[in-house]
């Protein structure tokens, strides 16, 4: 019973070492032609991906009525009802998927649980079973023979919020070898049910950055990911939702900016041989990310020479009383959003050294209509800017990696 | 629904921001005496721990026709049944249990799953949900207004399995603001089916350091944390288990001592300040990698000083053609074991500057009645050696980390 765990741990001689057969060792005859996602934990023969990108799940669940498989976007119009054997295992293969990292989980009975199989990654506000589908043009994410940076886990004491706070830092190969030289900085934001662990997990950032400065595309830069959410003390963390007033979400991006601004910023440049000016400073975020991005960076021009949203919803104006719904389909007005950041082109395109906007061409239309309508009205009223569209990917991780993948080289020139 | 994953996410507009509802939230109406557990996730309502240590489960699962909690020693003798009340979520609450950290998983319709409400953390060779219990006397782990250091995550090569591996670096407070200073040097091994983020998981190495080298106790030291399977090229990696031959279990750590002493100390040497001798070098590990702590360092005296043992199961002689199970009842042999490494207390007395071993009260009499055994014949013998008792505690986290709060003061004097 590779994946049971009802029984006792140290019953057995085994348990008395903390151990436990591996699990999915013994459960799929492998196929010839499929290999285990090297999102599987060590040893584990599924979830199993062909060549052409199909995808077969198993699940010992002898006394289950019924078990399903469900997950992102890139994963197709699941759920996928799967079908038990005579050996208590269910399985199914689902039609090709899109390439990249995908969240997926079962239903078990109704429940939705992760695959004991594969490892977790922090989405939608929990621990999530996570898909690596091989892309063959995701060379740019793959580990290689080349210097590697390290990922830093930072703690620090907010003031803002009253409590410590994680981020993670990557900090770029030779970092440690040259310690008088100085690094620009990128900060960089996970969307929302995500955490700060999401950008070297999920993204596989540091490995994009390590293989660009090995082939000289991008400059050394340090990167620091923080926790989105900015929660002043004794208040929930935010709940984004169709109906939620746009201004409960201004203000919580407020609460966020003053973490990042007032210890964030200061922590890192103390901690970190960073070049604290503007001109070497950038910020970049996805979904939620992007909107706090674009709220921050705006708000503090002497702070952010450089700035980035990826699949970020467009959020004009913070202060609005419509819902969250109605701010994101309404008409992008270029003198006013944003503040009227973008009021006089000339001088915007004077200050800001980049402003980087992208988006997968398989997202859904509301967010996908909002980024393409801002980047036409601002292109038309001469706002420089670059825009990314990452071919065929929804609003899903291999979108972002394609997009650090364009942005990095473009950071501090 | 706060726990339902099955619609498709991106089926209304909370979705297309990668968002669902916190899991939890509506689920428990809050106990005025009762608080979640610092392991949920953020937001998480459940589980909850009561001053006198009883903790109550919820998983929310209409479908179900069975759901029960189980989990590592300090949880009680589960499994526990759990009930259905007319709202579809089952709940229970178990009796006081043990302070500490403990592994815990949710049987549903006889699959073991992880609560959605929980981090998960790994082991058992899986992701699992971790439950944290607060500990009267556990201030010693907590993180506190005092410097920190860094947890660093550094990928190297291997040769010796021909592939990349992940090391976990604890870097001291001040560490980079030195950058001449040099350390001390600390391995801290996992134990069978954990991996190397179990120290500053599961034991929150980091915040034990920490607070022992703010209060002058410790001295700074760099600490890795290493993988701790080392297998040749396509070969899997180690199953334990109780009629595994000896010498199965020996040939695997000879691949693992063969990285530690030829891929891992030299790239942990040449990219930070050690003090690259024995007597700046200590290994330590629980459970297995206590086993692999006095096998590889017993065979490299020119590479350690300080040797450590958190629970180790005794294994004397790694060539044995017995069965496991056998060789860890073989009485001691004070002589032979280890490849005669006591055979001359005096002269081993001399060159070990520590040699530490540590077991729980709780533990099961198959670990601990031969490391007690161990303890007496060897200083029965005249070896001197630090033996340390975590009182209450089984084959757990609580007890290795109350054993590297007592190991770390004595290293490195």
């Amino acid at each position: 019973m590779p994946c049971d765990r009802s029984a006792k741990p140290f019953a057995a001689v085994l348990a008395t070492l903390a151990l436990m057969v591996v699990p999915g060792f013994a459960w799929a005859q492998a196929s010839a032609t499929s290999s285990p996602a090297v999102s599987s934990v060590p040893g584990a023969t599924t979830p199993r991906i062909y060549p052409d990108r199909r995808v077969s799940f198993e699940l010992a669940a002898p006394e289950a009525h019924s078990v399903l498989v469900a997950g992102g976007d890139g994963l197709g119009h699941g759920p996928f009802p799967m079908t038990k054997s005579a050996d208590g295992i269910w399985r199914v293969t689902l039609p090709p998927v899109v390439p990249g990292f995908h969240y997926y989980w079962f239903i078990l009975d109704g429940v939705a649980v992760s695959d004991p199989a594969s490892q977790t990654y922090f989405g939608y506000g929990k621990e999530v079973s996570g898909l690596e589908v091989p892309d063959p043009a995701g060379d740019f994410y793959a580990m290689k023979p080349v210097p590697h940076g390290e990922v830093r886990e930072k703690r620090y004491w907010s003031h803002v919020t009253g409590a410590w706070r994680r981020a993670f830092v990557y900090t770029p190969p030779g970092y440690d070898a040259n310690p008088t030289r100085r690094y620009p900085l990128l900060i960089l934001q996970h969307g929302y049910g995500e955490d700060e662990t999401g950008w070297t997990r999920q993204g596989r950032a540091q490995f994009i950055l390590d293989n660009l400065i090995a082939a000289g595309r991008a400059k050394p830069m340090i990167v620091v990911m923080d926790r989105g959410y900015g929660n002043k003390p004794g208040t929930p963390e935010l709940h984004l939702g169709d109906d939620i007033p746009v201004k409960k979400v201004g203000n919580a991006f407020a609460a966020f900016e003053d973490v990042i601004l007032r210890d964030l910023i200061p922590t890192i440049d103390a901690s970190y041989r960073t070049i604290p000016d503007r001109k070497h400073r950038a910020m970049a975020g996805l979904s939620m990310g992007g909107m706090e991005t674009l709220f921050i960076a705006f708000h503090h021009p002497e702070t952010f020479a450089y700035i980035a949203s990826l699949s970020g919803p467009i959020l004009q104006d913070p202060n609005s009383s419509e819902s969250l719904a109605a701010a994101f389909s309404a008409p992008f007005d270029v003198k006013s959003a944003y503040g009227g950041a973008f009021a006089d082109a000339s001088r915007f395109n004077q200050h800001v050294r980049l402003l980087w906007m992208g988006v997968g061409t398989a997202e859904p239309p509301r967010i996908r209509d909002g980024i393409v309508g801002a980047v036409k009205a601002l292109r038309a009223h001469g706002v420089h800017l670059v825009y990314y569209e990452s071919p065929g990917t929804a609003h899903e991780w291999q979108t972002w990696r394609r997009d650090l993948n364009d942005l990095a080289p473009r950071l501090f020139r």
